[in-house]
């Protein structure tokens, strides 16, 4: 019997080379740890040793900005979170450039999302929302597209201009309008 | 059965000096100490006892900066978090001069975010945050460039003007509005 | 098999008098206890018994200051920390000169960074960042170049005004209101 071992050992790594990715994954194959090609949905052999798989998903992620406090440019102080659609469009540069893409993007939306929304009026905000939304999609997208990150949609959803607390609201207003004349 | 012991011995060796590098990943070699040459991604040999490899990531790393209580220069008290992003461009440098790379990165960026931020009005703060932005990052990549680490974006998060205590806000008070008159 | 011994204890004796220096290291060599020479990175032979080899790093080091209690000069109490980068660029004095060049590096640091702001107005601090950085870097240096160590930035990091207990907040209140007028 003690011929089998080996035979069961080879059937292992053949078992463990063996990737099954699914229609919407893709593989990053490494060849001793050179890139050598992304390799389509399906089942693919990875030799042990010699090669690795980094599985990267492209289906489109849904992901929730967390809530941001934003000072328009009219001095108004604002609640306002987003939501951001995205996919992969070249797992090779997500892989590669970027040592996490995923928390790379959120980090790129959150202060995308200030830094427009700090330009705008109040009433820009509230009346053209249509418009932050698309110049919001084209600068998070400019700047991910070095990682291989496509941007489709951005969505402002909740401008909040509630205040929690009376005295700091009271407390901003007298130097916001005096310095607006 | 007595001779297998040095080969074992001397296949050990030989797979202990094959080193890996990913697509991303540099290996800096050290010849008996001294500083030799930066080896690229693939397979590379490590001679044992004579040479030491030290690895270094490439990938663009997206680091927080912790929350730093700054006062604007019209003496007004804000919490300022920034996110930056870097990669190093120089592995040599990155291993021999400095002893923590991403940790002096980390602390260069919190000190510069504090003096460009104390040097500023709150209303440029709020208003003008595309040339501040710009600002920091010429000066962090200016003082980690001895290093060879690379500031692509640094980004200013969050500014809160909100007090936890009440007295405490009211203390900063006068003087903020006394200085914008 | 005997004669064997002393083949096996000179070998070891010459195995541990070979010393390898990293790049960025330094040997300080001691012969018979007297300052002999510094050696420069590779390998280098430290012959048993007669020398004794000291290792000095010489790359950047970056230092965390701890938070200090400083009462400014218009009786304003703060609490100051900041970060030092430093190296060494004389191992012979770094190693002769003083017995632990970080420890008493740090102390330095912690001294002047008191002093220096227990000179300065309370406004100046706020305000004028640059300048005292500049001070402090220039104050240390000094202090600090017998032991050939060279401070290259000292940043001031948090100012922290929040008291925590309200009578001393109180108590320390009217001079620093009347100090502003």
């Amino acid at each position: 019997m003690a011929y089998l071992i080996p035979v069961v050992i080879i059937l292992a790594l053949i078992y463990n080379s063996i990737k099954v990715l699914m229609e919407y994954e893709r593989g990053v194959i490494f060849f001793l740890g050179k890139f050598q090609q992304v390799k389509g949905p399906g089942v693919i052999i990875v030799i042990p040793v010699l090669q690795r798989m980094m599985r990267v998903n492209l289906q489109t992620i849904t992901m929730d900005v967390p809530t941001q406090d934003v000072i328009t440019r009219d001095n108004v102080s604002v609640k306002v979170n987003a939501v951001i659609f995205f996919r992969v469009v070249d797992p090779q540069r997500a892989m590669l450039a970027v040592q996490d893409y995923l928390y790379s993007t959120s980090q790129i939306a959150q202060t995308t999302l200030r830094s427009v929304l700090g330009q705008s009026q109040l009433d820009e905000l509230l009346s053209k929302r249509e418009e932050i939304n698309v110049e919001l999609q084209r600068i998070i997208d400019q700047q991910t597209e070095p990682w291989g990150v496509k941007v489709s949609v951005v969505e402002v959803k909740n401008v909040d201009l509630k205040r929690c607390c009376g005295p700091s609201r009271n407390r901003r207003k007298p130097s916001a309008s005096a310095a607006r004349r």
